[in-house]
């Protein structure tokens, strides 16, 4: 069996497995103070040009996001977002369970556009009763999106002129990082990146760490005290130096870049296949996942040797369906599926 | 001048003042557990024709909402309620300070159709991911509506039959419920509403009170320890024998109906006026708000002698407009308008 | 019977009910945005002498507590307040609901001493896993206290320092502060109130309006878009005037500080005829509450024509009591419980 | 250098990192519906003797607590604890930013004793005004406690009682509960404990792993829709099976009872050198802390062979520090602090 469910399914790779074994006899003190994190901090404020910024280690994305956004926001603030958006769809709520709307305005192709969020923000301000509606306090994006697509420099560029308009954070949600600065329509450096929003996390969990999230700011001023927040959140890890053994593995030698290289390669190739034999796609994603609309037969033999989601109900004659290409798939793997189409 | 902007401009119905200061210099014990409040009880559960059921004072509807969907709701549950819904737009967070998503779903003319609510909890069950979604866990609709409009028997019946499916809870927001129950092409009595939902509140703010909104539910058990909850999100007057003095009040001798009816009656006079002269409904509503387009030169001279809201921003030509009548609407002020149009 | 249960058994002061009924007919707008508002803003920041401070009008004790504390807290900062401060025993948890952890400190009859307070901040900071703590964020304190005694000038000078020291705002709940205001051995003018805190409270419920308390602050940039958090905590009262009404009315002619003249002259009458016949003060309050330790049978045959509360459990043969008078109390009220002693 | 600072210094013991290796190119399910997770359910319930109970695997030691709280607590309800309880003072507030207080009572030796804690619901339920006040929703303590000391089974026994009696859980921190089942003068297996309680987590962080709790209940009917409540508080794992693989290999051969064991030997040998050469106890702990009182010049001069932490400011002449072993520690370490007093 080949597994194409998520980018989840494996542990780290071997490279990050390797450190943590390494140095797991070391005793360091606690709570992320230790110098692999600083080490993991400076690694990655170097590869993203930031001289004066700040950097946090988390262990996963949803609990990334709502400390982020509680951080983010005051007490009667929401946060705008795609309704595809993960914050709005498979988070629980919990966004809201600290307190926060998400603002949803319908997204194109997993994207907000600068627009519709100018058009939102500017109609709020012009309603003389928005004293009692909640105020757009910060824009949320992925990078790329739940649907796989990328913003282009421009896309970017426009967003964040809005928010810098209304002296609000833009905060980019970086779960599949990795994937996005490999597509290779994917317009954008992670330095250029870093640039073009106040808060953004280069994911880990899903992206060939065990698990991790790193929350990288050029303005540090906008996360105060953001420590004593994560604890309050439960999303501070005692032996923190896991999370900078990590990501310093992640940031050395360009692996983080190789692993998004890696997959998005063998991805792109899966979509090639497909489409040669007259599969349609769902959505064009460039990046590790991919979208298909394949006949129910098809689907049924091909679970026979390949394990990969069903994207909604099953049709009546056929389903979309997501293949998710991680650093543990192999060109075999892809092969494997493409003779069974 | 004369006042359309709303119907909460002026102070209580004559009657409901006068009780209060034949009734302001007796000493009773505070927090509602007073005679008075205890009679008010009896009249509302009386007129509802509810014989095991509880009654909450509380002082506005915002915070009404507030306390009755925390506690309709369990920790990751969400309340269903149409994209118009008061909680989703002009409570300034309320529903989401305590932790809770707003579900929304496009209404149609203000109103949720059971189809619609039907569809979305069923998706949801099916969703395979649901673990981590939002489960629907309550409805809210308002009658009538932010709109003016009203649910019919069918309608509700059908809603109601939806919550019930899934077990969950029908939370009905009575804001201006006496003039839901005085439209004439209104089908439901108090009576009946009573029984096609879990809980609902009788507004008193816009019906006649200086303040005050009546939870009631046939289902007690829905509600438990309900008054320390209110302590809780601050919503317990302590000097609480004010919100019974009034509701005793209004539900004596029909004044809670007539008020009603004649504010209906004057809203109709108004709409049927503007109608003859040839004036366009924004949306065609048989209760105390009226919503018509007006040219913009109308407006403004209109302006000069009456009162009330732009429903939205001014638009090039025309725009719609809002006229609301309440207790204190005479004839003379309808006069006023229609002379002037 | 007469009674002295508590402030907030009888309705408004008479002069407050008359110009409520004077002005029940008017038509203003709503939410607070009328000129009866407008007019006790100016009459407040007048008598407290403030020049460019603000003034917001809620409808109760518990609510306005949370709401300030919510507003004047981070994230993940505590209020610092005495083990029998309000918020503490008798709101409910609504601190806690709101997020904030109170930091109880014992209290001295009531009272948070500075020399606590400053040792209590000072062992926070120096603590190296504070971290993980929650900070002193602001310091509570109630003006009278929950047992009716007074902070002297000294006293609060000292706590007011500290405070400025650590650079946190410090709140002071005036429930009864007509009360505090009147005390022969009060050393405080509201004045000087204002100036040694950041923000306080005006009660009105306790003090002669029907509901109502006035937040009054000399710094308005610690209660930024206070308007819009009021909404969320649903304190915003629609006909918002009633408050503006009965605040401009207490401020009018001295009628705030004549009723808690008359209220304490007479509850200290009270104190010195239980004295002179023998009694035990349970703790030695210059206000309207006053706290006596009476035999159990002395309880009982009194209770036939005075109502008042029991303070704590029924002891084996003695128990503290208390007696609270307002402005509906007479001077024949205070002769029916003294010729039965 | 020797290290006795804390027991989250070090990864994880070998024989967890070994499995962590050996599956990590393994594909699983993700969110912990994966074999190895449900191998762990599977050895954790059969080690502690219960039958239809229920096992949740979480990150950290506050997360913990803070879901676990929040499911067992009703929305005014406050959890009972010792003043020295974690959740009381290391966890920067996390059971108060989901809304509850935390009731705390004095300890006695880190110890919440039976009597107090009744006396305390007992109070609160005999007081007229309980309505406004926190209801004791829970109580919540540690074994072993903060301060290194264990419950006897009587003493545990006695607030069992009372919890049922009340009809309110009770739930035990075990984040080092492996010392505590491992001390000679700990009276109690897991079994019993397992008995003792309604829920309680046993510690993976400080207990050989590189990070992990396990929440264990016999009454999962406590803890309804969790995986839920834990996504919506982010503590929900994507890659569920290192918790999976973790706690299995540590319940595989009696490898925690071993890393407890191991501990608590090397501790008690430390202190018996302690004591031996005339130091004081600071509290007599039969656990892996170990807290002395040294003199400040035999601080400093241990110091260059061994990190360990002051429990407290430094006094004048002499100061509380705290030793902690776990899996790593060795007897050189051991002899190399005794050899330097």
């Amino acid at each position: 069996m080949v597994y194409f469910d998520s980018d989840y399914m494996v542990g780290a790779h071997p490279k990050v497995m390797e450190k943590l074994v390494a140095t797991n006899s070391l005793h360091t003190v606690g709570y992320g103070r230790d110098e692999f994190t600083e080490e993991a901090k400076r690694l990655i404020l170097d590869v993203c040009g930031i001289e004066n910024g700040d950097v946090f280690f988390l262990v996963g994305g949803t609990q990334t996001n709502a400390v982020v956004i509680d951080r983010l926001l005051d007490h009667n603030d929401g946060v705008v977002a795609a309704d595809t958006g993960h914050i709005n769809v498979h988070e629980a709520g919990a966004i809201e369970s600290n307190g926060h709307k998400v603002l949803t305005l319908r997204g194109c192709e997993g994207k907000l556009l600068a627009v519709d969020v100018s058009y939102f923000i500017r109609e709020f301000y012009l309603d003389s009763t928005n004293e009692y509606m909640v105020r757009p306090g910060m824009v949320y994006v992925s990078y790329p999106t739940e649907l796989g697509t990328l913003y282009s420099r421009e896309e970017l560029e426009n967003l964040y002129a809005v928010c810098r308009r209304y002296d609000i954070p833009l905060f980019i949600d970086g779960a599949r990082l990795a994937y996005g600065l490999a597509a290779e329509s994917g317009e954008l450096t992670i330095k250029e990146l870093a640039q073009l929003c106040d808060v953004f996390y280069i994911g880990g969990t899903k992206c060939g760490a065990l698990f991790g999230e790193a929350v990288v700011t050029k303005r540090p001023e906008l996360l105060p005290r953001f420590r004593s927040l994560m604890k309050l959140h439960g999303a501070t890890l005692a032996k923190g130096r896991l999370l900078g053994v990590q990501f310093s593995t992640l940031f050395t030698d360009g692996l983080y870049e190789e692993i998004g290289k890696h997959a998005v390669e063998l991805a792109l190739r899966l979509k090639k296949g497909f489409v040669k034999k007259g599969y349609k796609l769902f959505i064009d994603s460039p990046t590790n996942q991919q979208f298909f609309i394949l006949p129910n037969e098809t689907i049924d033999s091909l679970r026979k040797v390949a394990s990969f989601e069903l994207w909604g109900p099953r049709g009546e004659k056929e389903t979309p369906v997501r293949f998710v290409t991680d650093w543990s798939t192999t060109e075999e793997d892809i092969a494997t599926v493409l003779s069974n189409i």
